[in-house]
């Protein structure tokens, strides 16, 4: 309980950052409950290093001139290859005691996407997005269908137990105990805890493209081939160089339903507010009917900005001529 | 080539019918080259008969108090049960003849909404995006996972042959020819008729309550557990008491990149167009860069309307007081 009543007072505070950039990355590792008691200073440490670590290598292709989505790109790998976040790597377990993950990348130049959902044998979700993206008609495959086309590009495969980590098979026990009552219905309410850590970066390079990309393993003890807002492009992410490139983490049943990153780029579009202004009242809104999460942003301005409406959210961001700003909870100590 | 410059010279003047009403009600049967010399006079009465039969039996719902969120299930229903459009019955085949649909249905009242992807045992796809709205806590389900709420929910299942016709299996082979030379490959592009077919309504109840419901057999020869726009929300599908109610039909990557549905309503509720007017302008836009198909939209003033950028689009509404308007063909004869 004293966790909701945190969340719903930080609703209406929420945590802006930003700063004006000609190039410009911002990245996150989910956003949810996450506590200053909870965690320890070396636990602290290393998601600092890792977000800076992501960061710094998405930073390093728009400084040489590369292109905002190769930027997303390789700083989403990282925190795939990481096992502290919930995507890749670190991936929940589904009900069934495997992994199923989802992604999704967006081009603002041309809003070109591609998305994947429920895949367990790639171990870069974001680079078989891509692959949809730019090796296919497609936009969005799924499942068998979706891994068949990632060993046809030839992407790195890997055993499902790649996936496998204690702490989240620790989380998957728990998270089971509690929908044990009713081990037969999809109705069962899911705990915040269960959804959090999905990661992403959005992006603006030399030439002023815009660009997003999104990753997660889902929602511990997730059934019935659940698809979350990671890979429903619109919900958890978007791009679009005539307004701005989004990326989501949080309660993906309420993104996909309030069209998170679109309506953000559309008060963008049609309203003329910068992203920051556009994400903070969409995810104002957002709490009021009970969608926690948070989400990063960039406009065509090169303003970097993140907001959410939940207890922390490990977020980091770089500007040119600035140092990287790397940050886990909504307050300061 | 003949039918791609029709297509063009349409995209400047689409069809626009609407009419003000306390409560009514549009559907489409799918966008497409839709040619008058395609179609003999007997298939023309079959199509006109069964469009007016579920615009009637949706437009029922309405007129004795029903939801509208009841109405276009009444009146999808109807078009699945047929084997004239691709949804339900009539289905069309995946490269690997068999059957996968999708649905998704929207509520403008509280934006729930359920969708379903890749299911190929449950007779009424809709039914299913309903139960998911209604029944879990979850939006989107796919495949072997969204069958198994299927038969919790006690959903009327069927052997994946009940989805079989002459005419589709025909369809298959010869989009087989077409792709034979690259047999590994996503990325063949698909002919514009391949896609034809999918199905959808939208609908005002005497409350002002909006309610949107699409459904489909997806792509001639999809593979890749391909995912169209039918069961993405905010691209296929979209409602919200607050601007409009949308249904899609058409090439569906283009609906996902574009967010058909969710932009229109966003121009309706951010730059206060009507819906008609916002569907003229989006479709117009998607026409540019080769997206080809139409939309069926309401708006909160009940304005019923249809546009689309194709040489023809299955459709009927009926507004209070009015006569059931079905059309196929973009001009008059």
């Amino acid at each position: 309980m004293k966790t909701l009543l945190l969340a719903v007072a930080l609703g209406t505070c929420s945590v802006l950052a930003y700063a004006k950039a000609p190039i410009g990355i911002v990245i996150h590792g989910g956003a949810g409950t996450i506590s200053r008691d909870s965690m320890s200073a070396a636990q602290e440490q290393a998601y600092h290093a890792m977000l800076t670590h992501a960061v710094n290598q998405g930073y390093a292709v728009l400084e040489r001139g590369g292109s905002s989505l190769d930027a997303v790109t390789a700083a989403v790998i990282v925190l795939e290859d990481s096992p502290l976040f919930n995507a890749g790597k670190g991936a929940v377990y589904t009900f069934d005691e495997s992994h199923e993950l989802d992604a999704s990348i967006m081009d603002g130049r041309n809003r070109n996407a591609g998305a994947v959902a429920g895949v367990s044998n790639v171990k870069n979700p974001i680079l078989l997005a891509r692959a949809v993206m730019e090796k296919s008609v497609h936009v969005m495959l799924a499942g068998k269908g979706a891994e068949q086309f990632a060993k046809e590009q030839q992407l790195e495969l890997v055993d499902n137990s790649y996936f496998n980590t204690e702490f989240r098979y620790d989380a998957l026990k728990r998270a089971k105990q509690a929908i044990a009552p009713q081990p037969h219905q999809a109705a069962v309410p899911y705990d915040p805890a269960w959804k959090m850590g999905t990661v992403g970066a959005v992006a603006i390079d030399k030439k002023g493209n815009l660009a997003a990309a999104t990753s997660t393993g889902g929602m511990t003890a997730k059934r019935y081939g659940r698809i979350g807002d990671a890979p429903v492009i619109g919900a958890g992410n978007f791009a679009d160089n005539k307004s701005c490139a989004v990326s989501a983490t949080g309660h993906g049943e309420f993104f996909i339903r309030y069209q998170v990153a679109a309506d953000i780029c559309a008060r963008v579009k049609y309203q003329n507010k910068t992203a920051a202004v556009a994400a903070k009242e969409v995810m104002a809104e957002l709490k009021k009917v009970g969608g926690d999460g948070g989400v990063i942003v960039v406009d065509q301005k090169g303003q970097l900005s993140w907001t959410f409406n939940t207890e922390g959210m490990y977020r980091a961001l770089k500007a040119e001529g600035g140092e990287v700003i790397s940050e886990i909870f909504a307050t300061k100590p």
